[in-house]
């Protein structure tokens, strides 16, 4: 068997994953930077409304956020984003943006948040920067025999 | 904001995963499905090592496997697979050769191995399909401006 030595199982990924953020910290830094695109603040109990968790998750959550630099927050106050919170955010929401569109356009179908919100932590940044060049050299559309 | 009632953290995704099959039963049974194409029985031991994961655990998941009759094993012997199983193992591992494919085509490289063991278990029949059928349409190769 050909490179039988390099599998590991999706949990051994996971606990050898780059960067500092988990899927779900990437989860919540991306609806902070989407709500804020509207709203000056955001407080705990909108967010975890929009994510539908329970408040104490979404604290622990925004804790670790805060502890790593990506916003500011004081306990029962509003969320900000620091600079770093801010591009990340921005690249999240971009990446997300990116396989939506690959997706609708590869399936013919007007939504794909659920396929997206699970494969969106895993795609590295040339992934994502060569689907988003794809989908518009495709921009015309896809048909497929049937 | 769009749609916002419909955002799920990627844990709240996990838990209403549909099919039965957990990302880590999905690595068990492609590598039992792989090994199988080359040998007629696997063993714990071996099976754990190409994962690197400890044979206890694997004995686990084997033990699901056999509950949810993908496999037939008894303790200490032979793992092979059942009629279901062998069905299941081939998705598998088209699945994972549907999108190291279109990944190493996308990204023009030479293998994708850790992103497409991350994302396999997160796309659905239809996306698998359409990725065949667009690296097929692509095949001569796709080259970006720099």
């Amino acid at each position: 068997m050909d490179k039988a030595n390099e599998f590991y199982t999706f949990k051994g990924y996971q606990t050898s994953r780059e960067g500092e953020l988990t899927p779900a910290m990437e989860d919540y830094l991306e609806m902070i930077y989407r709500l804020l695109r509207n709203q000056a603040v955001v407080r705990i109990g909108e967010l975890s409304d929009h994510l539908h968790v329970k408040p104490s998750s979404a604290s622990k959550i925004v804790q670790t956020l805060k502890e790593l630099d990506y916003i500011e927050y004081e306990k029962y106050g509003y969320i900000l984003l620091t600079e770093k919170g801010q591009e990340e955010g921005a690249y999240l929401l971009y990446r997300h943006e990116v396989l939506e569109r690959f997706l609708c356009l590869l399936n013919n179908t007007s939504t794909e948040l659920e396929q997206v919100e699970n494969l969106e932590h895993f795609v590295n940044r040339l992934t994502v920067e060569n689907l988003r060049r794809l989908t518009d050299r495709l921009g015309g559309g896809l048909t497929w025999p049937s």
